[in-house]
């Protein structure tokens, strides 16, 4: 077990060291830290030896100029600049609330980002302003729509925070895919199989093989199959990578850069700049008076929690499970596994940083 | 095999005959035949019967005011006066159309209103217009969330519109759940059973009864069970309630009213009014030169298009079947089963019109 401020200034200690301004690394680290203290394992400083591989591979600009590009009072457009997607976004939400302010929403596409983390991390500033919040990005292709045989699609994950009265933000943030990646991850280094529904193989047809990504399968869309809606979770998928790439300018599709995780390398035309990010906020003021909201959000929150649940089962508000995770966390440190520890302390001899 | 103009005359008589004006019983009878015409036969002009007893049961108003009643440049919400849904979301579209010409979106969350029809007839009304639509609404409880014995959300459909060019638009139209409840009622009356992963029966359990929904249980979350991601259709059927409903002052989760269709009547309580919808238009250049948006669009639905399919099938861009079965039924007319054709001559006993 691992305290989270250990992991967390050693974390921002190595974004230091690659050229992050102090508060960026700062920013970066909550983050990555924030991830782990939810119970995102994958997302977390699980990715800290990937961001600096995107460094090494001249893909990541540690200090970028982010811009906006073009805009309108509720709309805009930012660059990047090859910048960390974990203070790209952050940045990008921050002039979402600026203008939701002004004319009661803003929506920003953002082009030559790169990997930002958990979506459910940016969409949370929106309730802390009596806003609701969105956050989605495109990602490298590993999901195959529906009837494919080809990986098209990313997991492309969205989140949307909704404030409430006496109870905390309700946060969907999900990966438009059966399963996040990571979960297969786990299988791999267990050599367990994978459930029905979860991957297809290199020939379209569906397969417990946990490896089957690998090997020419992927990741099915959330519905796994037809018969179970997978056209749905390709219909969003979709809609999450032309919001973020086809509307920014970013690259799209099988065109979205990998993230510099071994084994997913290889893709070398561009159809735009970098990964591409889509935010957005809405003041609730904007439309109810926001007591009026903030009582029937309790109200909506109180009767979905009394639901007569299934035997030893309990019906959750969207990240309530996540929150009871970081209480755990925060009290008995964060797991990390070997393989995690080790990147670790590959970087910190690297950087002369201890973990 | 009826004709298109045959259906559409007299639905709008009938629309006429219960009060509606003119222009409204029109744009009412369009909505309806679009669903037909794209063969979503549940929600075409085989509710009209139910739409007129929402109106014998007081429930509808043929001829609202409709009114904005709280606004900012960016967002509003409107108040239906117990109009047809079918005409409450082309207005409301419309101001969101409106907002989104002067300061690049508009977002409008609506209450007081009654069933919609298809959520995709009313995003379309944004592609026109070089805008991307966005069109939800909350709906009278038929789905459980994960774990949860109680059916609490409607099937809460969500349609994104996005314009290309040499192509028709992108259209992901979809309820949040495994399966349209329409799919189910066709297996009920056919005595099949219902593919595993659609419905639960009383206790919880998954169930292959196409008729369990009536016994106490209730339809899946898109990703079916916990396992396979229901808790990301439940997320995103919550998302479309409080957006529906909370953000505007409608009935939400388990208060949403039943549409007047037999076998769901029952709920009296209210926290609300009417059904909510939620509605929205992002114009194109409030982002990026539409041509460019429009170039980079076209080149992703050539590549998925391209893309390797499964043995016997092809890829399929959202929005593209539905336009297929709609040159056929253009043609060839559209197919009502016996039952519908009944209700359709009950109301034309009554009204005096011929079908």
């Amino acid at each position: 077990m691992f305290k989270e401020q250990r992991v967390r200034k050693f974390t921002e200690k190595v974004f230091l060291a690659i050229g992050c301004p102090k508060k960026d690394a700062k920013l970066a680290a909550d983050v990555l830290v924030s991830a782990d203290l939810r119970g995102v394992d994958s997302h977390g400083v699980a990715r800290l030896a990937g961001y600096v591989r995107l460094f090494d591979h001249g893909r990541l600009n540690p200090n970028p100029q982010i811009r906006i590009i073009h805009e309108t009072p509720s709309t805009a457009v930012i660059d990047g600049d090859k910048g960390l997607g974990l203070v790209v976004a952050p940045f990008s939400m921050n002039i979402a609330i600026k203008k939701a302010k002004k004319v009661g929403s803003g929506w920003i596409s953002v082009q030559n980002s790169n990997h930002f983390g958990i979506a459910g991390y940016h969409a949370l500033f929106a309730p802390k302003n009596d806003m609701i919040g969105w956050a989605m990005t495109n990602a490298a292709p590993l999901v195959v729509p529906t009837f494919s045989k080809e990986k098209l699609l990313g997991t492309n994950p969205i989140a949307v925070a909704i404030p409430a009265g006496k109870y905390e933000p309700f946060v969907a943030d999900f990966a438009t895919t059966a399963v996040a990646y990571g979960k297969l991850e786990i299988l791999q280094r267990k050599g367990l199989p994978a459930p029905h529904g979860w991957v297809q193989d290199a020939n379209g047809d569906i397969t417990d093989d946990s490896n089957a990504v690998k090997n020419g399968g992927g990741l099915l869309p959330l519905g796994g199959d037809r018969e179970h809606g997978s056209h749905k979770g390709y219909g969003l998928g979709a809609v999450v990578d032309i919001f973020s790439g086809v509307l920014s300018g970013a690259n799209f599709g099988p065109w979205v850069p990998p993230f510099a995780t071994a084994g997913f390398h290889g893709v070398v035309e561009e159809v735009g700049k970098g990964t591409g990010h889509f935010l957005g906020a809405m003041r609730i003021d904007g439309f109810r008076p926001k007591e009026d909201f903030k009582n029937d959000m309790d109200k909506w929150i109180e009767r979905f929690s009394a639901a007569k649940a299934v035997d030893g089962q309990k019906v959750w508000i969207p990240g309530e499970p996540e929150r009871e995770i970081t209480a755990e966390r925060l009290k008995n440190g964060i797991p990390l596994i070997e393989k995690v520890i080790e990147d670790l302390n590959v970087l910190g001899e690297r950087f002369k940083i201890k973990l």
